[in-house]
């Protein structure tokens, strides 16, 4: 199979599950305890800290391990909720993750206000700026970094330095853009969200940045009394060995654009009416969403793994839910549109030859849902 | 070394870590995609989920995986608090864990009160009966089944009962029983906790049995809504052989106290004035917590690591901090006896040699300190 649903979550490399396996083998201590393995894991867990915050560009000192950007996104706002003044207002783009707009909803109900994208998905820069004058009591404005479902860039850098310039609590969900482009400028975030699984780590393990103080599970006072639980060093250390791997990676990546880029070319001659979400502004280089000018999106994903490759329908928090994404919805298009949509997302493993057999695949995939309707139409007229 | 700090964590046995690493290479996909890969996964997770359901014996729908314990005992919480009127009130006991009582405290407040214990570690059943008569308006009840530190067996399943004759949600924070006692009983609490990595699974896995709706990390909607974020599948698969390999060693287990014992009855020969907090009152067949009769804890504890031993202080959560346990205090129990407190904690691997041969490395352990401390006198008189 070929897989290009990465944006879900990615495949953990060789030496991501040989670290995985010889830190459960050799360094399945307690941090917190007293004895040798305790304190031996205690030094490993920091000298992994170090080394995934030197790939992020971070400070080490505000990095908090949680079990991935959904905790994270969880926990700053249920933070933000309770350092800030009980008034204090939040913004968040109406195209953020679920677990992000979720608890921005939760922690700040009608304090809370979503800023509209443009219809190329990218956040009305302006309309931010001119909120952040208007509107008082806003302490707080969560911008993710790219769009999970359309690869589409956001001005998180120019939102942070507004946000500075205000001395308002800027929070980044980094969680596409980390492991895909460079992670330079993350420092002027007050607050960054990522999860390993996302570029090429194990799955329930993330990162918080943030020097927000309080936590948000609370009891054994873990990870400098930010997060408590037990310290998952083997994931935490599966995870520094993936951003290792993806950083020798990150000068590549870009320009596998050129992959996806002539894939979409073929696709727009093949299928008349096809539209490309955000194609005319700047996007993850691995990242296609179409919007099918004919089947729904759930056929094509059935044809398209009979033929050997995996794609999506969106987010796969989106998945198997009655409601759309709210993604497309933001971007204007209508409930019925967004059931057409297919997502494609590559990463490492996917070549250039992987791309173009898709675009065949596409095609192929239309002609027998073509033959299916054709066909059902005898029986049912 | 001769590890004997198993109530902090546990070795991940080789056929767990061969789970574990086969799941990270086969089934790493998302369970939340369309495609082949997430729907494969999806129904692993669910075979996972009647798995450890079945070796709980509680019901597979109101199992929740979490990233552990602690993340479900603040789960629990944050669900009553918000599911109850709020001037319900709490009732928990003075020697649950800090995951327990952290968020009793920040949820209920004041409406929180603490039910003490007797000076053996055990609840006072009486109390909690006359307390749930007489303190109108309780709602939730909070007892674990076996303490962490003295491995002192609490009447969970009589409190169960009490509390289900008055409508009252219990909750049993069950992390260091599962694995080491049959879970008989269980389905008579209203929710439950436990923890891969107390059982010989991995750290950053456990579970939440509740039928209470409210989700505490939100978002994606994964776990039927009960828990965002995506699934940690290979963990899980992981988790569940754990149980499966407790489950087979669980009839032997209770017999391996008489190890402990005979390890406790030379310890009370070779050190007069040595205390054994619970000796007097069932508790967990691997626990042996002693009050030492001279040097500080920690003192003990480096010394036995040169000896080839790891013992702990106590709690895991607690190490390190200016505060000591809770738990000894609740007992009775001075800080500076605090100090010298010593706890032993044996699992699957430990045998009845390795108990008397700790016997024997306590008393050189002693020695070495008695010596230490008279030569220092002649340096510093």
């Amino acid at each position: 199979m070929a897989y290009f649903d990465n944006n879900a979550t990615t495949r953990p490399s060789a030496e991501v599950r040989a670290a995985f396996d010889q830190a459960l083998r050799e360094s399945w201590g307690n941090p917190s305890s007293p004895c040798r393995s305790g304190v031996e894991v205690r030094v490993r867990l920091d000298q992994a800290r170090e080394c995934i915050a030197r790939s992020l560009e971070v400070d080490a000192g505000s990095v908090t391990f949680t079990s991935g950007s959904t905790e994270a996104n969880n926990a700053v706002f249920a933070h933000a909720a309770r350092f800030f003044e009980p008034s204090a207002r939040a913004l968040v783009s109406s195209i953020e993750h679920p677990s992000v707009l979720a608890p921005a909803d939760h922690w700040f109900a009608e304090r809370a206000q979503t800023v509209p994208v443009e219809p190329t998905g990218v956040i009305d820069l302006g309309h931010v700026s001119s909120l952040l004058d208007e509107v008082s009591g806003v302490r707080f404005v969560s911008l993710m970094a790219a769009n999970n479902e359309t690869g589409v860039l956001q001005p998180w850098r120019e939102v942070a330095d507004l946000c500075r310039e205000r001395e308002i609590h800027f929070h980044c969900d980094a969680t596409q853009w980390i492991g895909k482009l460079p992670s330079c400028g993350f420092s002027a975030c007050s607050s960054l969200s990522a999860s390993a699984h996302k570029l090429g780590g194990p799955k329930g393990v993330g990162i918080l940045v943030s020097d927000l103080p309080r936590p948000f599970i609370l009891g054994g006072s873990q990870e400098g009394g930010r997060r408590s639980g037990t310290e998952n060093y083997p994931a935490v250390k599966a995870m520094s060995v993936a951003c290792e791997g993806m950083s020798s990676l990150l000068p590549e990546f870009p320009d596998r654009s050129c992959w996806r880029d002539s894939f979409e070319t073929r696709m727009l001659v093949d299928f008349p009416g096809l539209q490309i979400l955000g194609k005319e502004v700047p996007r993850l280089w691995n990242t296609s969403m179409l919007l099918m000018p004919d089947y729904e999106n759930l056929r094509y994903v059935g044809k398209l793994d009979k033929l050997g490759f995996e794609v999506s329908t969106g987010s796969a928090c989106s998945i198997g839910k009655d409601d759309a994404s709210s993604v497309p919805l933001a971007m204007g298009f209508s409930p019925e549109q967004a059931k057409r949509l297919v997502r494609i997302s590559s990463y490492a493993e996917q070549t250039e030859s992987d791309w173009m057999s898709l675009a065949t695949a596409f095609c192929d995939a239309r002609d027998e849902l073509d033959q299916d309707s054709s066909g059902s139409s005898v029986i049912s007229p």
